[in-house]
């Protein structure tokens, strides 16, 4: 049996009863983080333009855009609410998928679950096989498939879309391999759009594109019996050197989910390690004039991504190790807030940047970042940061989550709204209709419905 | 200038008034014969799969399906109109684009015209300017863009559709270079799916992600803006052997429309020749009997594509060169109703289908196959078909085209709806308001409206 069927049967059977108490813990993270990385993205120019474009087409008003008041229908809320939280690059990471999970796995059944008002635990369980199912597709490529030029969030992030929707429709193993083929045959998306408001895009489009393969999966829509692995099936085709043979060991045993990481800065995960350094370095007293140069070697997955020496766009900027480290060392942090216009064009910021070399070295471990800093006064220092170190201790970690949701949604919610979203997606199991939970994250404004 | 810029400005820049009369009466066939095949296509069962899902989703009512009483939106249109027709594998063909161009460039076009009440004038440009640009970016990519396991009509094709649109909507350059960004980094479809409702589907989504990417660049969505030639951008990801320094040389002068192939047969491309062959030995007297071997040496381009040698499906059927022989031969014609279920169970056909062998042959032209028959007593017949030698007859091609409308278009309207349709797409430059024309494509069942 190959990985499509293998995968296919775990997602057809996969229910709320089968998470470890673990996962169900780490799920509502990855939902407090998307909801706070979708609000504070809902008020991104590139959603004023997709809602534009959408109202004009209509549609049934099936289900809501996260922190927006217009109702619109399922494919449409996928792609806006993909779109959406993507936006800030300030949402969660997997590195075995080599992307983004959430953003592509979360939007299609939110919007599904609402219509349906299916409940809580059926929605956790479609959420966890849509990671399962993007994580396992991501170690059965390599890291060429990035390198040749894919976005693995949108190419590899179809799977996990339409996995989720066909969980929550309790489509059976045969639909689901058919919604795999429909989902496979649409994925897309170039990395060449990095810096763009493509990149974001991409996350809607591969929701929208996985929940329209589970909804005509569900209708007997013929497809690819084998995508993944067949000859000129997505890996042939998308990674030559990719691993056809992959088998998904532990499927259903070990959770992926378990290892996803979540973003405390709003930039691309590649630049996190040296954030990490470069906001040591001024905890110890470091002073921007007391620098004579960086030199930065991160690891060399995501290299390519981050090597924009001068961006001229926000969304540049968070693709810009120089940039990025600048910014932390100059501000003493690097959210949201940080990665705005002004920093663009703040002189401080573009010195430091302008000392930052790079270096790409095969060595350095994932998720990890070395920088050598040399002082005008002679001094060589040198350091090495690593993202998974952060968060191990589980009360830092429910704090951090906690600050970033509210620092996200209070942009876009009220105070009060913000603390019954939270204790809602902290309470998911004992939600009955997703509805009331997705309520809570609209806003009031003038309704099209 | 870049291959995207040039593209953009020769598209943005195309009007009616720039057409030479031999392109002009060259679209007219390129619609008629859309029609047609979209005509027969709309009662295809993944129409009606499309258009349950499309219907929950709902939509404002501003375009029409053609052999349909549905009115959808844009979007819906385009995804559905461009599946139908591609539904039958009967529409045209560039071998330079490698693939189908009308249903990938008309489909959107058609769409937004109608709700903007376009002039066939109009419309014909914004079909020009999609049709030079498949064939261009065809001509950039290699052979290999298919071998690698790409369907060039999907993957091509958004191109075609953003800049037919792009063109209707008046984008200027910028915006259209923009849509190609947007459109190419949506660029999607695996080879794979060939015998499945995805091949269709194919031609459907380019069509819909095209013209979501002529919407989104009308609005100021921002994209690449080297989509084609810059690193990491489509021709390197899609074709890393392609030809990123391609210069469309003649364009605007010299239109690549001039050499499309209209099919004669409801199979793919690459079995017409053989399948010429085999009609001809028919009719020199040649019997099923007399048949000890066949075997074929089709041209190479398609050769993978059509190498099913057992197809259990209708639509694998049409992937068959010795399926599509035997039906042929045993026929006497390889129409659509020679493709359906009773044909693959026929023993006669089976019996000749299975004395056929196939052999890759590098030298062999394009649009070209040889065929070598032996006989029960003892003959050798060698023939070699070229599909361009047809249709240079200009009266034997308006009647094979007529008479091929009609045979398509009366399965569905009646005769006198068929008339006037036929009627109306060959006085297509004296239309005031597209939607007169398609009012004349559609059924008068009960309206979603």
């Amino acid at each position: 049996m190959g990985l499509t069927r293998k995968l296919a049967e775990f997602v057809s059977s996969l229910r709320y009863e089968d998470l470890p108490p673990e996962v169900i813990s780490e799920v509502k993270f990855c939902v407090l983080d998307w909801f706070g990385v979708a609000l504070s993205g809902s008020k991104e120019p590139l959603v004023d333009i997709l809602l534009q474009v959408l109202m004009a087409e209509g549609g049934n008003t099936l289900a809501s855009i996260v922190g927006r008041s217009e109702k619109v229908s399922l494919q449409q809320a996928a792609l806006v609410n993909g779109s959406a939280s993507h936006a800030l690059d300030f949402d969660d990471v997997n590195t075995n998928m080599m992307g983004h999970p959430t953003v592509v796995v979360l939007p299609a059944p939110l919007a599904l679950g609402e219509w349906k008002g299916c409940s809580g635990k059926d929605f956790m369980a479609a959420f966890v096989a849509g990671f399962e199912t993007v994580c396992h597709v991501g170690l059965s490529q390599t890291r060429k498939h990035g390198a040749r030029g894919w976005h693995p969030t949108a190419t590899i992030g179809h799977f996990g879309a339409a996995a989720a929707c066909a969980n929550l429709l309790h489509l059976d193993s045969d639909a689901t391999t058919a919604s795999f083929g429909i989902a496979g045959t649409q994925a897309a998306g170039l990395r060449t759009s990095f810096g763009t408001m493509c990149k974001p895009l991409h996350a809607g489009k591969a929701s929208m594109n996985g929940l329209l393969a589970a909804q005509l999966a569900e209708k007997g829509f013929t497809a690819s019996q084998a995508i993944l692995e067949e000859e000129e099936g997505f890996t042939h085709t998308f990674t030559p050197d990719g691993n056809v043979a992959y088998v998904p060991e532990g499927l259903g045993k070990r959770y992926e989910i378990l290892d996803v990481k979540f973003k405390r800065y709003a930039s691309c995960f590649g630049t996190h390690p040296s954030i990490d350094v470069a906001l040591a370095l001024r905890e110890e007293g470091l002073k921007p004039d007391d620098i004579e140069s960086v030199h930065a070697i991160p690891f060399p997955g995501l290299y390519d991504a981050i090597s924009i020496m001068k961006p001229s766009t926000s969304l540049e900027g968070k693709f810009s190790l120089p940039y990025t480290f600048a910014v932390a060392f100059v501000a003493g942090k690097a959210g949201e807030d940080e990665f705005g216009e002004e920093s663009l064009k703040n002189p401080e910021i573009i010195k430091i940047r302008d000392k930052v070399t790079m270096e790409k070295d095969e060595k350095i471990p994932v998720n990890t970042s070395h920088v050598v800093v040399k002082t005008r006064d002679g001094r060589t220092i040198e350091r090495r940061a690593d993202v998974n170190q952060v968060f191990k201790d589980s009360k830092k970690k429910e704090e951090s989550l906690r600050n970033k949701f509210f620092g996200c949604a209070t942009k876009v919610l009220t105070d009060g709204q913000s603390e019954d979203l939270y204790s809602s997606i902290m309470e998911l199991e004992t939600i009955e209709n997703l509805g009331s939970m997705i309520n809570l994250s609209v806003t009031r404004g003038a309704s099209n419905g």
